[in-house]
């Protein structure tokens, strides 16, 4: 038997009285996330919810996020985290995708209206029988007419939670794929999938209890920041610095005044912290206090890395995975230097191999396939979806599509999804190769590649680029510039010149929005 | 998907080149451990062994016994590791009583034919199809007529294995309980089980890969070896020196040759250890090495701790468990000194708390009741006896059968096995509280204290006493000394001095057998 909340009730009983969460002055111990989180454990008792319930939430940052997620784990149910930037409509279609008994919702601000969409959504789905608004300040009344906050919902509710046991196979979140392509699904993770992977992450990061201090800023509801910082810094009673919209110049100001040793994000949070190193910054003292730096999510642009080290001391870890492997799949190999480029090796009890489109797999060297795992990280199945489910498993093994070649040392080397894969007058094109090349132009700062249709060759290459602040380039320079780069067949004979790319709220940049 | 052969494999593929056995001058590497488990594996597949199907195991501790576990594991199947001390009869009980399909032999030695006795009790089983006898040398013809060996067997299996996955919650192991009371029965652990507490142990210890050379001198059979010297052990690619049987004075040499810096051992072992300190041996050497001595199985005398600390440098971690538990449950608390004559505190996961005779919770500090425990190291449940298991187990939690009391911050303290406690005229006397006590004196070495019928108090006190060598003093003299030293009911009456204790095969005093 088995519940992933055990993770924070090890470190409340073993260090009660260090911080947990920190969001700006509010400083919360694990002994206090614990007591709340059996409150809410309690409360969802009491409104009937039995263990194996789906509870859906909808919270930012905030320290009601660890409260109500490790809350329904206590109660036996099953967490579905939702995007906070999802509408009512979508919302409706995940209560229902979920099956939801319950929905606990936070109520956003004026430009973010959480709490609005959420109450609509709810109300369009009548499987969902309770929903509990999260307000800002825990006494307020309901701001919403009908809605009952969960302040009121937790008053009288005891301290003391007895867990429920689930076992180790149960289902205990279940995370929405992030949906850049097709129907959003479920995946179901169980707790044994995601306390192994909380306990390989510590493993990896050579994690001692009670020393660390994280800066949360990937956002909660998606895999990498619900493992890699809440679950495994809970599992070490690290503290959590919250930061609830990620924003550069906050950010550094937190790893700053904070002390904090560890960080995670996505590649453009790298390049956001690198570039609001401003006059003022103390970066030798942040400096002094990293002690690790993961990025996963996306491919790490080998120019990032350059730059954090020089910057911030330390040597970017790079790790792979999917909300379908809990999500660390394949992490820099511990005790060797980083390879730039290389999303490391499979990691502790994880088995990777490189296969064709019929299963079959590839294996020389550099030869590029689509990634399959096994081990003790991967999903149960898609809530609902056999036949996605059989369609992406066989004898254990999980087809990702992500296409990589492998070294001859074994270190692994994302090329690009399948299906982002350009192919321009039959040649196989991988966008990654095309960005990496860019970057190395001095006057670009980011770029993302795309294939656009084109008559004759099938698809064209298209590039957007973001330029360095007060560096100039034109178009066509760029245009010319890339031929001399690289081979005829993969050039960008398209570029264009930005401000901005549209990013997914966990910070990936959403190419399907691009054209 | 999950399956405890996950330990090996990972170690083989990251220290391919690492001694993962040691067995006087021969050295195995992972690469070769794996490679051979994966013969074992194919075997079995050959012989049509299904996953899920039982193969029982005798075997001293030699390079096989981790080979064919693992290679069992890797078929799918559960191992039913055996007493090497059984005869073919009660062979013949395990095997039926299992359900063993298979089952893998050594052949033993002219003074323990454990190859004669398995086949015997082998030929008694219809349901046990193949027999392997594991003979010393793996290319010698069958020492034993119509028996077929391993080494026969494994001819032509191929190196390569795909390991067969499991559901985290299935059997792996199934542990017949040590039997000092009662008949054997046979404590199914999961997959799940077993990976959690060898990866608790690695944060207990604090090991790092590839560092640890552990002195391997508990049989393997059981629990305690099994789990915090083999499987603890290979996860991190430690090198495991194996002693088959426990010698002090062959213990003591191989501390000294192979660096040892893991040493695990009941406390007998350690009493043998320090009384092997002859002239001659390195003991600096030793003591440099060190790291890590761990106790657990049964009460560590208090003198024995401070005597280990003198002469190795190091403090006793002391643990407490049972089969049932996988073992670990309790250990002593990381980054704190341990406390003489506790066993810790519940370890990462595992709750711990004293109950009565009904079930209800003993809260009290200092007050004594039984040990339950809940969390992912508890056992599925006795094979085939769905009362016994309901007799021990209520929401999740384990009765143990063991006495405890719990001081002010919460480190728990054996008082006794609640079928040894000694109950004189009405009064609980608990026979660790009185061997304590006796080892002070200085001319004892060693005692065991029992309860023996008497007419008018029920039960009387009777020590048993091994003298220090050289030491001098009467039977009456330590009654009388020990009428000075404890109240009036508990003193022992009667005092037995001899020259040695009935053990068991794990290094436990055998209170049975005393009378
Ligand atoms: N540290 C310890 N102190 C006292 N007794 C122990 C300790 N560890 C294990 N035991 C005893 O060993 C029993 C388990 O035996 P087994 O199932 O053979 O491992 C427990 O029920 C205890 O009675």
């Amino acid at each position: 038997m088995l519940n992933l909340s055990v993770l924070l009730e090890d470190s409340a009983r073993n260090h009660p009285e260090r911080a947990a969460v920190v969001l700006g002055p509010q400083r919360l111990t694990y002994a206090q996330v614990n007591a709340a989180a059996n409150q809410v454990a309690g409360l969802l008792r009491s409104r009937g919810i039995q263990p194996g319930d789906k509870v859906a939430l909808t919270c930012p940052n905030l320290p009601y996020f660890p409260i109500v997620y490790y809350g329904i784990l206590k109660a036996g149910a099953v967490v579905v985290p939702l995007n906070v930037l999802l509408k009512g409509r979508e919302i409706a279609y995940h209560l229902r995708d979920s099956g939801a008994k319950a929905y606990f919702c936070f109520q956003g601000t004026p430009e973010l209206p959480m709490g609005a969409e959420g109450f609509a959504g709810f109300n369009e789905v009548d499987s969902t029988e309770h929903f509990f608004l999260i307000t800002a300040d825990p006494a307020a009344a309901s701001p919403i007419e009908g809605a009952e906050t969960m302040g009121a919902g937790l008053a009288g509710q005891s301290p003391v939670f007895e867990t429920v046991q689930r076992s180790e196979t149960d289902a205990a979140v279940i995370l929405y794929t992030s949906g850049t392509t097709g129907q959003a699904k479920g995946a179901e993770l169980s707790h044994s999938n995601l306390v192994l992977n909380a306990l390989t992450c510590n493993r990896l990061f050579g994690t001692q209890p009670a020393t660390d201090t994280h800066l949360l800023v990937l956002p909660l509801f998606h895999s990498f920041g619900s493992t890699v910082n809440m679950n495994a810094g809970f599992s070490t009673a690290s503290t959590l610095v919250l930061l609830p919209r990620f924003d550069p110049e906050a950010a550094v100001q937190l790893l700053q005044s904070e002390n904090v040793t560890f960080f995670a994000g996505v590649p453009t949070m790298y390049w956001g912290l690198l570039n609001a190193l401003k006059e003022g910054v103390d970066v030798e003292r942040i400096a002094a206090n990293m002690r690790i730096a993961v990025s996963g999510g996306s491919s790490l642009p080998v120019e990032i890395i350059k730059a954090v080290k020089e910057r911030f001391g330390v040597t970017i870890l790079e790790g792979y995975g999917l909300s379908e492997t809990s999500p660390v799949a394949t992490f820099s190999a511990p005790g060797h230097e980083p390879r730039p480029g290389s999303i490391g090796i499979p990691i502790w009890g994880v088995e990777v191999k490189l296969i064709d489109g019929d299963w079959n797999s590839v294996d020389n060297p550099d030869e590029i396939g689509e990634i399959a795992i096994r081990g003790h990280n991967i999903f149960r199945g898609y809530i609902g979806r056999p036949e996605a489910t059989a369609e992406v498993m066989r004898d254990g093994w999980f087809r990702t599509g992500d296409l990589a070649r492998r070294d001859k040392d074994g270190w692994y080397y994302i090329v690009d999804r399948a299906k982002d894969m350009i192919i321009r007058g039959g040649f196989n094109v991988y966008p990654r190769e095309i960005e990496e090349v860019l970057l190395t132009h001095e006057a670009v700062s980011l770029s993302a590649v795309i294939g656009v249709p084109h008559e004759s060759h099938g698809e064209e290459i298209k590039a957007f680029v973001i330029l360095k602040p007060g560096a100039s380039a034109t178009e066509e320079e760029l245009v010319a510039w890339g031929r001399e780069q690289m081979a005829a067949y993969k050039y960008p004979r398209v570029v264009k010149i930005v401000e901005s790319l549209p990013m997914t709220a966990t910070g990936k940049l959403l190419k399907r929005e691009l054209s």
